[in-house]
C-alpha cells in the first residue's frame, strides 16, 4: 500500500486540505538563508543544529522556508544531522523543532513528486523511508517542540519522537490528512499512528484526514503536552531532563523492543513500497491532479 | 474458537442475559409487515431501504419484529441490500438503523441454532460470517443510528460501522454479552471489539459479558456519540455529511488498510470456524440449554 | 530480549530506583514466620491461603518479609498454591494480596541473580517464567488487592490478574521500573503491559521506568479501581462477586482467547529467553553493579 490517488478528486478539496498553511505547500529548491556552521553551531543549510554538549543534547531546527516542505535536500540533510549526533557520544538527546514561523513542517514536497522521472520518484521515496527509519528507531531521546502546523509528513516526524510538546494555538493543527488530498498514507505512517493513538482513533483520523487542534490532539494522544506558545521550548527542555535521568543503554534497548518490529516490517518491504509509490505517482491522473494543485498554489502566492 | 457452552450454565443466568429485551429473543419465521418497494424505497421484507440519491446515501432499517433477531432471512436480505447499494455508484454511504422500537437488534436468532440439522447450522453460520465480512469491509461509509438495545450480534453490526450514534436512554445498552448465556463470542467478534476499544477493555467486557449503558459505552469507546433519542437520526445524517466530504477512493483504501488484515484472518479460517460452530452447537448439552431457554421465553411471552 | 545492563549505570540511579521501599529489596532466605496450615487455612511458609469454600474463593497472602521479594522459594510456593486451587473444583477465584505492610511485592529477588552459578540463574528464570504463565492464563478469576508498593515483578503479578484494586496512598506506586536499575523488562513483561495500557503508554512508562501513584495508575489503566486503604479487601471481594456471577466455562474460554497468543509466544521462546537471561546476568559488569547495589542496601539497613 502506498500513496494512491482518489478517483473523484476535486481540486477544491485539495486546496482546502492545505488551506491552513500560512505560506504554501511548495518546496523551494534554492538554498535557505544561511545556518551558520560555527564553533558552537553545526549542521547544514536546511537543518540548524544548536548543540549543548554540557547537557548532552542538541536542538535541531528545520529551516526550509516557507513551510519546511520535506524536499530531497531537507530529507538528506536531516538524516545526516541525525547521524552525526548519533555517532557523537556527547549527545544523548535532541529536540526537533522549526525555524519557520507558523509551521512545524508541511510534510512531503509535492514538487518532488510532480513532473519528474521514475528514477527521481524512487530516490525521493527512499529518502522519505530513510528519514522515518532513522527517526523512529533513533538511539537518541527525541522530543518535538511544535509551534506550528504539522500536517501529513510533519505529523509523522513528530510521531517518531519520544515525546511531543505542542503550542496552545488553534493554528497548530496536527494530523495525517492525506485523504483530504485524495491520497492514502503509506502503511508505515499508519503503523506509527496506530502505535501512538490506537486502532480505532487511527481508523477515524486517517479516513477523515483529521487535523487536530491542540486540545483534541492532546485528548486523542497525538501529543503529550500542550503549553502556551512561549513555553514550548522550555517545556521540551525540562521533559528532556527527565528522560536524560534514565540509563541510556536500558532505555535504548527498551525503545528498540517497542519499535523494532514496526520498523523491521518496512525494512522487509522497502523495495515493494518504493515500487508501489513510483507506479502510483507516475499515473497520468495523479500527475494531472498534482499539477493542477501546484498551479493553484502558485497563483495564490503570486 | 467458536461459540462454546458453559458447563455450569444456570437457566436463570440465561434469562437474565436477555432480560433487558422489550419483547423476547425469539426470531419470527413468518414475514414481517410489508416494507414497500416503491419508486423511492426499495429493499425487501425485512430490510427497508430509504434512498436519498441526491445526497448519495441511503437509510437501511431493520424490520424483523419483535427484536430484529438475525434470522437467516434477515441476514440474507441485509447482505443483498448492502450489495445493491455497493454496486450502485449513486450511493456512497448508508445509515444502519432499526424499525423495531426499543431494540437495534437482539443479535443471533436462537431458533436458527436449536433443533435443526448440521447442514442448517453450517448454512446459518456462513451467513453470519458473510454479514460481518460485508459490513466490516464495506466500501460505503456506514453509520449506525442506535435507538434501542444492542446486545451480542446487534453490537457486532454496530461495531462494523465507521461511526456509532447512540440514544441517551438507559435501555439502550450495548455490548458483547455472550458469556452471560454461557457461550463465547467467536474470535472475529473479539477482533472487532479489540480494534474498537482496545485489548484490556475488551478482556473485561467480554469476560463479564458487559452491556454498557450510553455514558459508559461512550467512555469506553464502544460508541462515538450519545445524543437525545430524538436527535439520533439527524446526528447520524450530519456526521455522514462530514464523511461524504472525503474523496471516496482514498477513504476506501485507507479503510481497507485498517480492516483488511482482520477480515482476511476470518476468510482464511472460515471453514474451520464453521466446523467449530456446528460441532459445538450440535452438542446435546447445548441443545438442551437452548431448548430450555426458548421454552422459558415462550412462557414469558404467552 | 532479556534483562540487559545499562552501560552508564550509576549506583545512585540504582538506589533511587528502589528508594520508595520501606524495607529493602533484599530477599530473605530463612523461612518466614509461620503461616498456619490448619483446617481452614492451608498454603506454605511464604504464601498464606485463606479459603472461603462457600464463596468458592480463596485469599492468597504473600508473606516473604520484609518486601515480598520473589525468591525462588516464594515463586515455587506461589505456583504450588495456585495449582492446588486450580485443581480443587471448590475454588473459582482468588484474591492476591500481601501480608507485608507497605509493599505488595518488590519484584524479583536480586540475591537470586548475584554471586550464583549459571545453573542457578537458569533455574531462577524458569521459575519466574512459570509464575507468569500460571498467573496470566489461570482458569481462576484473579483479583489483586494492592495496599503497598508494586514495582517491577510486583507490578507484573498485578497485571496478570483479571482486576486490580489499589489503595489510595501515595506510597502505593506501581509500574515496571526496570530501566531505573539499568536493566530492561523482558518481552513478556512488555507484552503484558501493552495488553493492559496500550502501546504508547507502555513505550513511555517502560523507557522512563515510571512508578505511577494511584491516581495516575488509574488514569493510564494500570489499575481498575483506587479506594481508601481500608476498603481494598472489601472492594476486591465485591468485585469478585461480580465475576463469580459469570458461567465459568464461557469466561475461561474467553480469557484464553484473549491471553493465549501472548502466553504461547513465551512458551515458544522459553529456552532462548532463559539463555539470554543467564548470559546477561553472568556478565562481570552486571554482577559488579548488582553487588554494589546490594552492599549499599545492606549498609542502609545496618
Amino acid at each position: 500500500m502506498a500513496l494512491t490517488a482518489g478517483m473523484r478528486l476535486p481540486a477544491r478539496a485539495l486546496l482546502r486540505a492545505w488551506a491552513w498553511l500560512p505560506g504554501a505547500a511548495l518546496g523551494r529548491t534554492e538554498p535557505a538563508a544561511g545556518g551558520g556552521v560555527g564553533a558552537r553551531r553545526f549542521g547544514n543549510q536546511r537543518v540548524l543544529v544548536e548543540p549543548d554538549p554540557a547537557a548532552g543534547i542538541a536542538v535541531m531546527k528545520l529551516r526550509n522556508p516557507p513551510v519546511n516542505s520535506l524536499s530531497l535536500e531537507l530529507l538528506t540533510e536531516l538524516v545526516i544531522s541525525l547521524e552525526k549526533l548519533e555517532n557523537d557520544k556527547t549527545f544523548r538527546g535532541a529536540i526537533l523543532t522549526s525555524d519557520c514561523p507558523g509551521v512545524f513542517s508541511a510534510g512531503l514536497d509535492l514538487t518532488e513528486m510532480c513532473g519528474r522521472n521514475p528514477a527521481h520518484y524512487a530516490e525521493y521515496w527512499k529518502a522519505v523511508q530513510e528519514l522515518w527509519l532513522r527517526l523512529y528507531t533513533s538511539n537518541l531521546v527525541l522530543i518535538s517542540a511544535i509551534s506550528g502546523a504539522s500536517p501529513a509528513g510533519g505529523c509523522l516526524m513528530a510521531l517518531c519522537c519520544d515525546y511531543r510538546v505542542l503550542a496552545d494555538n488553534p493554528k497548530c493543527v496536527i494530523g495525517l490528512n492525506e485523504t483530504l488530498l485524495g491520497i492514502v498514507a503509506p502503511f508505515w505512517f499508519k503503523d506509527t499512528l496506530v502505535n501512538t493513538i490506537g486502532h480505532r482513533a487511527s481508523e477515524r483520523a486517517l479516513q477523515l484526514g483529521l487535523l487536530f487542534p491542540p486540545a483534541e490532539a492532546l485528548q486523542v494522544g497525538l501529543v503529550d503536552k500542550v503549553v502556551p506558545e512561549d513555553k514550548v521550548q522550555s517545556t521540551a527542555l525540562s521533559v528532556m531532563a527527565q528522560w536524560m535521568a534514565i540509563p541510556d543503554h536500558a532505555r535504548q534497548l527498551t525503545k528498540s523492543m517497542m519499535r523494532k518490529p514496526t520498523a523491521d516490517y518496512l525494512v522487509k518491504h522497502r523495495d515493494s513500497d518504493i515500487k508501489n509509490f513510483v507506479s502510483f505517482i507516475s499515473r497520468d491522473s495523479i500527475q494531472k491532479s498534482l499539477q493542477m494543485y501546484l498551479e493553484k498554489l502558485k497563483q495564490k502566492k503570486g
